[in-house]
């Protein structure tokens, strides 16, 4: 959809999985540090499943939104010897490629005795690449700052495929965790930017398309906006790390707390029965 | 050959290959799965040498296709000042690399005491960049979509020529594996892709080769397959991981029946010599 | 700035830490040689907090001069449907991303139990890759040779974000730290050569920025460029040895000395009451 | 020089060095697999500070032909405001760049203790992609078919850069090393076919330089001379193989031999002197 809502509606989901991201790696980080052993509790496979389910919705949502929006293809493919409606169905069928991610992170953690670990990330990796692949033949014959805003969405995604890739070797890598979470931040805030400069809502004043300043603005502005998604990160860890630590304190409280009711009674029953133990 | 036979030969050979990777790689990782030893058995060693001579052999057939079909070069490079054919003298490098390939792989394993594990990864790897490269320096001063559709191929290529260096250090890791066998799978179906679009069979209507929206969908066309290549390598894993569950537990039926008989066998002639035991 | 200054004053920053790389990074090699711990020694950590700040006070200096030189944007960026200053806003954007890197550097090592290692190298990777990005973006519809002449500081720029990049996974290897400081250098160096090219002082004639042969001549005069980076790297590198090696010597002379003096004073000792050993 | 001999010389340079790996690495790799310890004996290091020298005498050779051939530039750069033969300063430049790599091999093998190992790798590959970088920015405004054989130079150059950056890392791998022979024997090849279509020898007819046929032969032409490349290096690698094992073989004979008579002589002495040993 080529309209201010067809760029909000992904933008929104690349948020909300980029900020859940930026809470959940430094809480797995932070909670495995102490332990040696890396694998998943019980709990933990459950959350990555939901977390999957969750990505898979999302896919159905935008596959649905892009298919049966008014001027939409309603799932027409071919007509009259002319294609319908052929980029609401490329964006589908990057939807797609983000539901079948999700899918396979299901299945990683549902069958995880059966499926060697890497494929979710070979597939997630995928998705991201196609998602750019499609994009870069997507972009040709329109005016010349649609196509610089989209295609610097390019250097994040296959920023992206590079960085997923990586984690089937180095799982479990937080830098390259991070690394992604910030990168999809980025992309959840840049499809917003988008929007706002081609689709200017609430009666604003269009960009002029063709003007070189505009471009060069964009291009730092692209700059910007990975700055506030490398803070958005920043924050977000150290907000888990402060809250862990405070649970921590809590927690160790209470056991000295107990422990000082424990032997205080240890202490009155040693007296009561003092002799027993020598 | 640039007609649809010419297309629909290597197709197959990349298809049957692919399809026969996606068998072979899953019934290898579940059969070492269990075992700490990596190295093969000497049954494998004799697969593994077959393979090799089967593409030995694709190569051969591709090669003399190329060269003895009636408009071909039938083995002439020049003549009067003239190159010859020079289209199906490329097709046939390409082909002579894929069998050096498969003579590579054969030496690997014959001679396994000899050959340093990894080369044949490597001739494998030059064997897919070079038909990249050719691809890459073939498909000038023609049509749009007959380059569009020829240089989506490259994609696949030269991820696979990536990922096939990759496995160089990481021998034997299934996901790379695996992601070859669906970048293969991937080549075969869309040298089919090619075949039916580029010279439609079964006297269907041409493609206007210079229409934007079948570029538009050829590009989207490309992503589908590669998910069908996904769904066929994710079914043939399922069904080997089936299939080898269903016949350990014939097995394991069959030793608990034998063990059961063995034990009443046992049991009998404990009762009668019993007290030699004791 | 587009002038000479705008030049030096970049060129001077990557000097003077490429500078101090090239005798920090063989220092801190030939004092871990000896040893198998591999951690920083509290004075390590120090110096590499006061790294950090001085980064960042060289970031805080660039922008403030890009921002308050007399023909700069005074923080305007928008004014009457107009951008302000653009060039002197996207020089500001590269040092703020350097000011970030700083700032990482003395949060790893300020917090080194929180914060994970290799933070630091991916801001700062992804810094010198923002320069290069906006570089690339930055010189269009100039002439020729200033293009170039830009467009040949990208090899450097994302040779050294790959290398950093590798140190997230390869840290404190000596030969990417050299590599990284080469490099670095090298930029230092260009920055000036640039400036003396396209803004010659001191009255020298201008140079025809059209001119074929130029930009051969620059082309080539980067490598020779590289070649004097090597060269500083290799002499600092010894220099670092031979003093080590010196200050070494000297201080086993004198421990040699004192030891002597200790068995001499032994030996004495042992003369006086040397029955009482037997 | 842009003539025959300008590109017979670096090509046979290039050969020699391919040949002389081609057997150097498999009768290192044969040597050191029975062996436990890595390191390299005295023997070897003299042969890699050889080595180094060589690739320096080479270089050397190739600067003062570049420079003292009757229309070289014999040292002057610049002479009223106009460079004077920039070609030949750049393929000087390149010379240069082998020397100090082979400085670099004498030096790591001369002081191995000092030098960290890696770094003759990244000064190798170093030169190897500055040859490549000079190329890339060398071949503008040529003809069509010039350029294209120069640039086809490329692939073989950067994927030697990227093949020995590896070798920093993955130090001593000999598929790794066989690759980089293979690359160097391909370009020492290919120098000779360069000459023989730019400048045939012999009185041989021109080659049409705009002809689309040539260009795709030439192509095609590549690949062949890859696989002679690849032939060459599997041809020495056998013979080097068959050489050692009879040279092991008559050693074993020999000693068979010498035990054999010494049991003789032992049996002898034995019967002689038969009753002491009891």
């Amino acid at each position: 959809m080529a309209n201010f809502k067809g760029h909000a509606l992904p933008g929104s989901f690349f948020l909300i999985v980029g900020l859940w991201w930026s809470v959940k790696y430094p809480l797995k980080y932070f909670h495995h540090k102490g332990l040696k052993n890396n694998r998943l509790s019980r709990q933990q496979e459950r959350i990555e499943i939901i977390e999957g389910a969750v990505k898979t919705l999302f896919a159905i949502i935008g596959i649905l939104a892009e298919q049966f929006v008014p001027d939409g293809p309603h799932l027409h493919l071919y007509h009259e010897n002319q294609w319908i409606k052929l980029m609401n169905w490329q964006h589908s069928t990057m939807y797609l490629f983000f539901g079948v991610s999700g899918l396979m992170d299901m299945i990683t953690y549902l069958y995880f005795h059966i499926v060697p670990l890497g494929l979710d990330r070979v597939v997630l990796a995928m998705a991201v690449f196609i998602e750019g692949f499609l994009f870069y033949f997507h972009v040709h014959n329109r005016p010349p700052l649609d196509q610089h805003i989209h295609s610097l969405l390019l250097f994040g995604l296959f920023g992206a495929a590079v960085s997923i890739s990586l984690e089937v070797i180095l799982r479990d890598n937080i830098v390259l965790e991070l690394f992604r979470t910030s990168l999809l931040i980025l992309q959840g805030t840049w499809f917003w930017q988008i929007g706002f400069v081609l689709f200017p809502p609430f009666g604003r004043p269009e960009w002029d398309q063709k003007d070189m300043d505009n471009i060069m603005f964009i291009t730092m502005c692209f700059c910007w906006h990975y700055l506030v998604a490398l803070c958005i990160v920043a924050i977000n860890y150290s907000l888990v790390y402060c809250f862990l630590t405070r649970v921590k304190r809590r927690a160790e409280g209470e056991i000295i707390g107990i422990q000082k009711l424990k032997s205080d009674h240890t202490y009155q029953s040693a007296l009561l029965s003092g002799s027993d133990e020598e």
